[in-house]
């Protein structure tokens, strides 16, 4: 039997040559000259399917090297009932926590102020009290919202966060539920969005949302596009209710030319660069999954597909 | 006896307020019309003098509000013999450690690169391995050092720190003394300059100490703006030998108009913000070191005038 790697080909080299540092023994094909499809009982995805999949009648798991398995589960190219798992890698979460803490800095430290101010060469030596440390408050508390969390207390900032189940976080408090959602963003000056993009999550970032949030607050979207509604992003900012947005996610990525978000004085752009998978340590997951697969166990990171995450 | 608040005046409301919370019976005298001068025993100053207090001879004490005491050991106008206390307040400490998390951060996120892209409308999504750590060398490894130290540490950096005498600091190489300088630099992708300024440190930051900082390297000054031969950083800057420098502090503040700093695409410069002393934690150390040098006691913080720190 063989593993389908029918991820990203530009990633090929790196994902395989790191998974054959742990097992060499493993034997692979490549989309889409992949051979007898009955060969095939495992195969890597991407963010994206290549294409149909469900004629892989042998497979018995399949692994995304991405987070957010959204869009794998639109369309119906997935073979029923085989199981499916996300990535988490140390690497990637890492990276996102440093994403949070260097965007978050970046407004405690107005570092947007004081750019300004230095392209006027003015001397702009107002500076901001200790003491008045936002709240920030977290959507989704999951592996990225809780890492996120702990790398953001030692800034001496108040956290919340919001998620489907209530959690226990040291030094969050927990909101759990849409019933709980307005109270939960009534104390957020900056709102984090790292939720996962399911039926409930798509367009929840909008006006209705941001209306519930205090004056001058701030957005980071660093979870998927279609969280976001981006014309009632554009209103909440021109009509100065919320004071700037850093995204890193958007509907059409690339983000197309032409596109409102570029020259927009209150929108900071990441090009998807958040965080990112390290195929060194992400590897040994795909390895322990391929094993657990064929032995019919339960996988790491296993996505419960009637929730969508 | 008073206390004669000599500091800024626009000051003068924060910190005469936070010490009365602590002690309402202190008497306060102010510059410049505070009475007879043999009735002031202690005076509180800012960086600098507000003139000559040579005359104060029953002075037992003077206490700065900053941390940097190198302006007011110049020029003579320092009473002989009277201990000077320099300020050392968690606040300035966190903000400081945090202004260093934020530009270092700023360098390791590429938000230099990712803000240029954004104005010229480009999707530049090409990230930095994790795996690509720089090491981040600090030169004085006091109060604010060490502190910058353990804060930068989380981010999963090489450490290393260069001071009068050796250090024993988790996590950070302890390089002392002139003799060490050379070694210490060679592997410094980011210096951090956080000494006190003295007759030894002064033009420090010059061309023959850059040329022993790898190529492409960063510096950062929050130090003092003597520190620096302003010449020689835009010779190396231009020349390409070092990429990026971050300056809070300058040879004349507020930096003037005209200065080729202000426009300079490699120079980001911040007005002297990096850190501020916060009265309501400050005030503390001034009423305990009142005591101190009323009861003929050593002052905390107080700064050794043949050393000049
Ligand atoms: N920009 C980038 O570079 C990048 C990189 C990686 C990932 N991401 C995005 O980040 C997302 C989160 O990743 P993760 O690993 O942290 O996911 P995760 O561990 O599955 O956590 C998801 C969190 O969202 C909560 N949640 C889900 N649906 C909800 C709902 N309807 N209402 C309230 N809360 C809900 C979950 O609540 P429960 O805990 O109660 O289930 C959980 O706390 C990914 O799905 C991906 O889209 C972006
Ligand atoms: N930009 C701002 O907002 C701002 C705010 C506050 C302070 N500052 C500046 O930061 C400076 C440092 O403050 P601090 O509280 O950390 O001072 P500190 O506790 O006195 O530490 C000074 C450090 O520098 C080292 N040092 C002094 N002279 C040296 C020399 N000739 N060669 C090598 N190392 C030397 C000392 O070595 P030893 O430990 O061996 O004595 C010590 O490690 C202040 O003096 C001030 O100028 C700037």
């Amino acid at each position: 039997m063989a593993i389908l790697y029918a991820a990203d080909p530009s990633e090929a080299d790196q994902w395989l040559g790191s998974i054959r540092e742990i097992d060499p023994a493993l034997i692979f094909r490549h989309w889409p000259d992949y051979g007898p499809a009955e060969e095939i009982d495992f195969i890597i995805v991407s963010g994206h399917l290549p294409g149909d999949l469900s004629a892989f009648t042998h497979v018995r798991g399949i692994q995304s090297t991405w987070a957010g398995v959204n869009h794998l589960m639109q369309g119906g190219g997935l073979p029923a009932g085989v199981p499916l798992a996300r990535m988490v890698d140390d690497g990637l979460t890492v990276s996102m926590s440093e994403y949070m803490v260097f965007h978050v800095l970046d407004r405690l430290r107005q570092g947007k102020a004081l750019r300004q101010a230095q392209r006027e060469h003015v001397w702009a030596d107002h500076p901001v009290p200790v003491e008045q440390r936002p709240t920030i408050g977290i959507m989704g508390l999951g592996t990225l919202g809780q890492d996120a969390a702990r790398q953001l207390l030692p800034l001496g900032l108040t956290l919340r966060g919001w998620s489907r189940t209530a959690k226990q976080v040291d030094g969050v408090e927990s909101f759990a539920g849409l019933d709980a959602l307005p109270a939960f963003l009534g104390g957020c000056d900056i709102l984090i969005c790292l939720l996962p993009l399911t039926p409930e999550t798509t367009g929840i970032l909008n006006r209705r949302l941001f209306d519930l949030l205090p004056k001058h607050a701030c957005l980071i979207n660093a979870a998927r596009g279609a969280h976001l509604v981006e014309e009632d992003l554009l209103a909440v900012l021109d009509s100065g209710h919320l004071d700037h947005a850093v995204l890193d996610v958007f509907r059409t990525e690339p983000l197309p030319a032409g596109h409102p978000f570029w020259a927009h004085p209150k929108i900071t752009i990441t090009p998807h660069i958040a965080a990112i998978t390290r195929p060194g340590t992400g590897a040994a997951l795909i390895v322990e999954n391929y094993r657990r697969a064929t032995a019919g166990e339960r996988l790491q990171n296993q996505v419960d597909r009637a929730q969508g995450y």
